[in-house]
């Protein structure tokens, strides 16, 4: 098992300057969420402990929890071999999704077209 | 737990036509790789039952493992809540990572500036 080690100045942020974090379950190992940082939310969530994502819809900073008190625990950051892309392990607080399920993920996808 | 479904008709592509993929080990339940696919290589996705992206870099489809070896045979596919991500939940021959690391993601982020 490798522990190399990236500074946050090696990150590739897109051309919008963001980076897709993954937010995983670091108990359960369930994955969460999809949701983007830009530099001062990754900044935020690591000084914080907590995640801080960049909303893309409301352009705004969104950290997770601030009105629902389902905040995300922040037990590790992993950057991926292309350093654009993130993997954040949490401790969450209650369900990740404004639904209210877990996780985002609670969908299957089907071939075929939808009626409804 | 929900077992909702959602038509392939229903997804966001984004302005390139691409939806970022989160692909997981259905067994060990690592995160292994974030990639993207268009609406070609999610069709060849679920008909062949093994992964193919679209390259950003190449510009390309990508089975893969298609000069490997080590292709992801697909368990099973969600959609999250604003249906503009997947996860994929894969059966790996191999090891993920071009660098022969299980996952994409073996480094983990520090907070300082690199020096090397």
């Amino acid at each position: 098992m490798s522990v190399e080690a990236v500074g946050i100045d090696q990150i590739k942020w897109d051309t919008n300057g963001l980076i897709v974090a993954v937010v995983q379950d670091a108990a359960t190992r369930q994955v969460l969420t999809v949701a983007y940082m830009n530099a001062q939310s990754l900044q935020m969530t690591l000084s914080l402990g907590e995640t801080v994502f960049w909303s893309r819809s409301r352009q705004a900073l969104w950290h997770k929890g601030e009105t629902s008190g389902n905040n995300q625990r922040v037990i590790q950051v992993s950057v991926d071999c292309d350093a654009d892309a993130l993997l954040i392990e949490v401790e969450p607080a209650g369900p990740a999704c404004h639904t209210g399920e877990t996780s985002c993920f609670h969908r299957i996808l089907r071939e075929e077209s939808s009626r409804d």
